[in-house]
């Protein structure tokens, strides 16, 4: 609710410093008409996550420093995310049209914040065991130091796919507030309370900034929102050990992934191989190829989600049976 | 699942049938595109309710019937009001627009079966007690046979509420799943079992027909559905005796019906007191005021669910502390 309030206030701030959505060259024909919106909107829910998160923990924070148990490194990451993701959005605002930090660059710090995020979950929260919980069976696995690289690449890779999600009004959000009550669910399950509301103050916060990004959107929320989110995701699957379905809990951003991957991959292959230019999907990431087929924005966002919230919970029960 | 798959071949059998939508008179004009839209969508989740939750339920229903620890009740109430509702919109489309069974009849039969289903819940489930659970102070009061009228006119009123909320794409189907899943997570904590899945298979059902929902809409569910739906949740409602946060967990219907009270008996009073008609919206239902205020089917759709999730999570809440 917070975050609603000062919401419309943000919208009018984006607008004067235009901070507002380029043309994306790369877009279907009917996104042009988004040109402008203002395209910080995940400040809205980084700024509400911190403070509130702050604010109840403000305690637990000050007088006994756990970082084991608590939200310190789920809350560094996202913060660490956001400024990388807000200095490539604000470099694609203030330059031309669809250059935004170099990507080797940025790849190199998203890597780099999460080995060091690895590091940290190896050596506070594991105790350098590196912890893998097998759904289904109830065993806890360790696997020792290669818990650090597979950590590192289930954050970059989650930020990166809820990333890629991020490209029709409301989806992102609603896919990122689904993942984050399905890890609620499990971290309450675990008796992790401050993973408990970590995870339940992402999705209200989710929700504030989905009230301005029902279609047609009032704000997106950029590469501040969406690599920030996607990170804490990551983290926070990494603390409840449960992070070998975060692929079915995180299915539409995991499957958005591949789409584009094979996208990518199909097209170098068949040009340079086969002399011909093979793409499976009209465009990539897939919700794009949904947007060509005619299916309406509404449409692919409703069921999406439907397909999602349905993994996740298919997900829960895995974690929990 | 299930439901989805036989989805497509139903909105085909009722364009044939011509099962469609006339144009609503009363409606804001930009509704007149709905025209022709299949309008009796609901049998997609009454099917699937009823085949699935039998096949869940049949060896409990044959080997001992226990009418207070089964899906008896709800189940019944879902298929008479599905019944009711179903004859109101095939009257609906056969004679002129807008003229369905008469309201005298309808509210006669809506409430012979709220008040036979609130005799069986007094006698059955509550063995004569009229039970009421209190928000927050755990109290679990005895009411006696006040409670029948008391739940036939809950039973009646969550059916028409549901109804009235029934008007843009989504908005019904959405607003009906957090509801029951809502009251499906209280019955888990009140290990009603049965209740429990009972809930789910309507979210179950609801999603599916979400799927077809999604606007612009491939089918609505006409009074078939929202009728049933409405009636069953209210009848699920008084089976957790958590009925009294009933109006926190629908609040978008109960706001939507008093909206609607409101805008008849403003027109009826100032007409006859004042010599004009005073109307305090646009157009009733609420969501109709917004739709002439300019916010998007889309927006109105996902803030209405944001704030009727907020709400269903708050009312949660209060039946648990």
């Amino acid at each position: 609710m917070l975050a609603v309030i000062w919401g419309s206030p943000l919208v009018e701030v984006m607008r004067r410093l235009r901070l507002g959505k380029q043309i994306r060259l790369e877009g279907p024909q009917s996104h042009q008409a988004k040109m402008g919106t203002p395209a910080m909107g995940g400040v809205l829910i980084i700024i509400a996550v911190v403070l509130i998160t702050v604010v109840v923990n403000i305690v637990q924070l000050v007088k006994r420093l756990d970082i084991a148990e608590s939200v310190v490194i789920p809350l560094g990451v996202l913060v660490a995310y956001a400024i990388l993701g807000g200095i490539d959005d604000y470099q694609g605002f203030r330059q031309r049209p669809g250059v935004g930090m170099l990507a080797r660059y940025k790849i190199i710090y998203q890597v780099g914040i999460a080995v060091g995020a690895a590091a940290i979950l190896y050596i506070f929260v594991n105790k350098g065991q590196g912890l893998v919980a097998v759904p289904t069976v109830r065993v806890l696995l360790t696997m020792g130091w290669i818990y650090i690289p597979i950590a590192a690449f289930i954050i970059t890779g989650t930020a990166n796919a809820v990333n890629f999600t991020d490209g029709l009004d409301g989806l992102a959000g609603i896919i990122s507030a689904t993942a984050f009550a399905a890890y609620g669910i499990i971290a309450f399950m675990q008796d992790q309370q401050f993973l408990l509301v970590f995870c339940f103050i992402m999705v209200g916060a989710c929700f504030a900034f989905l009230w301005f990004n029902a279609h047609p959107a009032q704000m997106f929320m950029g590469d501040v929102g969406s690599q920030a989110i996607g990170g804490a995701l990551g983290v926070v699957a990494l603390m409840t050990n449960q992070w070998l379905i975060l692929p079915i809990i995180a299915l539409i951003p995991v499957v958005t992934t591949i789409s584009v991957m094979l996208q990518v991959a199909s097209s170098q292959l068949s040009r340079r191989y086969l002399g011909r230019d093979i793409r499976p999907f009209r465009m990539s990431p897939l919700h794009n190829h949904f947007v060509l087929l005619g299916w309406s924005e509404t449409q692919i966002v409703q069921r999406w989600w439907l397909i999602g919230i349905s993994a996740a919970m298919i997900g829960i029960a895995l974690a929990l049976i």
